[in-house]
């Protein structure tokens, strides 16, 4: 992967098809996930306990990036982008509007921060 | 200015100063602005109707740009950032995590859009 962005589209493609273990390989052992408004995470292991339970609970998960800047290299570079992250369970999406940003580090994720509101994500997953 | 960074830079540059003048020859006419979770806004007057009485409140205005990536050129660009927005009034600063989203065309800002918490905002603002 020659481009910070190359990591975050790969990161999100192995999500998508819930491979944890591709998306959990991109990852720096002591990295940080922070869901803003709700907790952080630290740590590969802490993430993957997180986000496993929660991708197994739908059928189906398509994260649409709508826009994507990025800067940097792929030794000290930064990605963001916007998304609505979409997630069936049955019949019915459940979406959620959220800005990104992954900071990368000796081609690792090191920093993973998502904002969104605390109120479209109740109305999204109740 | 030569990047989509630099337009973002001295838009929030001018907020800062509370210097809507500066700040809204930044936007294009027919420009979005997006405060995610509360309202949208739809032209550079209606832009400034909501900053104006905003920022007036404040002693003073002082964006932190924690991390930004930008891609594309001035013509058609894209620039994301986060922030902690901070105001001051009296004593007492007040201070938003944000992650923002700046669509660049021909040299002007066509959609601003801000992601936060409403929760955040309202214990940031109360």
């Amino acid at each position: 992967m020659t481009t910070p962005a190359d990591i975050v589209d790969t990161f999100i493609a192995a999500i998508e098809r819930n491979d944890l273990d591709t998306a959990m390989a991109l990852l720096a052992d002591d990295c940080e996930y922070d869901n803003v408004p709700i907790r952080k995470e630290f740590g590969r292991y802490a993430v993957r306990k997180t986000l496993a339970p929660f991708c197994d609970r739908f059928d189906e998960i398509d994260w649409r990036v709508n826009f994507q800047a990025a800067s940097g290299t792929t030794d000290d570079g930064v990605v963001m982008n916007e998304r609505v992250d979409r997630f069936r369970a049955g019949e019915r999406w459940h979406e959620l509007p959220v800005a990104g940003l992954f900071v990368i580090k000796r081609g690792r994720i090191v920093l993973w921060r998502d904002y969104f509101d605390t109120g479209q994500f109740r109305a999204a997953f109740a």
